[in-house]
């Protein structure tokens, strides 16, 4: 966010004061990844919209049908940190006149990729005219409540563990945005990270139907801030052990005289999954999850993060992803 | 849609041929007024995204507040045309910043209200940026198949029926575009049109459970539009015989030397019902929902609509609402 105007955070805030019912409580809160309705006390419908938008979310070097696919991962990974299957999508497009057949032509093939690779089919949407490209993609899906897994279920002597290395999408995002095509060819996993995420669709449903998961969120507005939310919500503390930073992000940082664990822990629309898991089931859930790493622990306490080097305890701060303004290293 | 590009229309086509599984074919098609993916063969979730934004759909003289509320009635009307009680809703909103603290709470107060009105509460959403505002609605509910009211399922010899007059919004609108406050204070009901609409939710629910009605869809899109729809999809022709014009629009018109005909038959956002029923039913229907009005007759043919005046037989052309600029008097 910019100028002087509210913060995302504060916005949904606001919104989640007003329209929380206090009767009718949703049983997942505005808070989760996803919302739910129970249809009936055994079966909810899962929810999610998401939306990508042109001006802050589509950074130059990525085709439309990059962004359109990346609009539906980005709804699928809140799913697969619920351990939901997505049952279909719904599209709605706010498009730019004038809109060229090769336009639409794009944002259909990315949307149809990304529907395959999930397998939810785009059973319906809507489309109107704005001075900005907004593609919002609506997920559904059904589960019974006992299999999802919510940010607030974190316990102390979890183990905290990730789905994958951080640091590749910040890394990403500042080589496109710096338009250094030597570097994008140096670094092709950091560009493709951020053109072609991946869902951890298949791991998040295996997480989830293993039930050993007691908490769970997606990382799309970063590690220090997914950490700082499943705090928050569980009141526990979380304590970092290990930041899990990817190798070519070491390189890319030292390169680039910049900090590596920075671009980990404040990047962002990085669709790894953080849970958190009783420390007695760790060792048999990496057997069935091979790719889980872990990463710390969490401990009684009241909503607060730490880093736990060899030699002290520092605090994380809860900065998270602000769009891709604050990632732009023109205006940093 | 302006200038070379494509018109919604078309955009729909492609995006419809895109998306259309041919053996997973969804049991309301991408033209109607909802989505339905079937839970169970007695079950549908139903679906429906529509977005409102400001640079299109946010005239003069209409508060944040006013254009929030009208983006739930949006999707609310699509709900009342097929039957169905919407039990709920997500909003998604691209906000332009910089976003002040009363921006969100009109945006919030207008949904709200909305909410309250048509009994569905609001269960979660999303916040981004934009250059332009964006309010996306999202709705869901269940229907028993049987009970949802298609646009395809007009029979010749069924009578054609309307919940009310036409003309006021476009009327309303153009007073409006031209700032004009004398007009405004003169014709207080066209304005209201426009910035308080209201969806025939009730009297969709009631049309529905009679179990009479053959073919519904909402006027959203313009009354000719409307015919045209229900003509093609339900391959039939539609005989008007009678166009429903409020009387303050003929007032109005009279005064601004207009025709009060195109501006009942081409405007849009006039949230009212275009039904058709078995021609013996009616009488039995009215006596339920009084503010029925029979307008015309369904006839055998190949999705032609006529307009039939005591001296001839015209056609009416499948033009339709383009949003706000078609109407700005300025541009005409």
């Amino acid at each position: 966010m910019t100028g002087t105007g509210l913060g995302e955070r504060e916005i949904i805030r606001q919104l989640t004061k007003r329209f929380q019912q206090p009767r009718q409580r949703p049983p997942l809160g505005f808070d989760d990844d996803v919302s739910a309705y129970p249809m009936t006390r055994r079966h909810w419908l899962i929810l999610k919209t998401d939306s990508l938008v042109a001006s802050t979310d589509i950074p130059p070097g990525m085709s439309l049908k990059q962004a359109a696919r990346k609009a539906v991962v980005a709804t699928v990974s809140d799913f697969a940190a619920k351990g939901v299957q997505p049952a279909g999508l719904l599209i709605s497009l706010a498009l730019r006149p004038p809109i060229r057949p090769s336009m639409v032509n794009e944002l259909s093939s990315g949307i149809y990729e990304a529907s395959r690779e999930y397998h939810c089919n785009v059973i319906g949407g809507d489309t109107g005219e704005s001075t900005d490209l907004v593609i919002d993609c609506i997920g559904f899906g059904f589960a019974d409540p006992e299999t999802v897994v919510r940010r607030d279920g974190a316990k102390p002597g979890d183990v905290i563990a990730v789905t994958g290395e951080f640091g590749r999408s910040s890394s990403g995002l500042r080589i496109l945005l710096s338009k250094n095509k030597t570097q994008a060819r140096r670094f092709p996993r950091l560009v493709r990270s951020v053109i072609h995420p991946i869902a951890q669709l298949e791991i998040g449903l295996k997480l989830a139907n293993s039930m050993m998961v007691h908490s769970s969120i997606d990382s799309s507005d970063g590690f220090a801030w997914s950490l700082h939310e499943i705090a928050r919500l569980s009141k526990v503390n979380m304590v970092v052990e290990r930041i899990p930073i990817a190798q070519e992000v070491e390189t890319y940082a030292e390169q680039q005289k910049l900090n590596p664990e920075e671009l980990a822990m404040y990047g962002g629309e990085e669709y790894e999954l953080l849970v958190t898991i009783p420390r007695e089931e760790f060792s048999e859930l990496r057997r069935r999850v091979p790719s889980l790493i872990r990463i710390g622990r969490v401990e009684s306490g009241h909503g607060n993060v730490f880093l736990q080097s060899r030699e002290e305890v520092t605090k994380i701060e809860p900065r998270g992803w602000e769009h891709m303004r604050s990632h732009d290293p023109r205006t940093r």
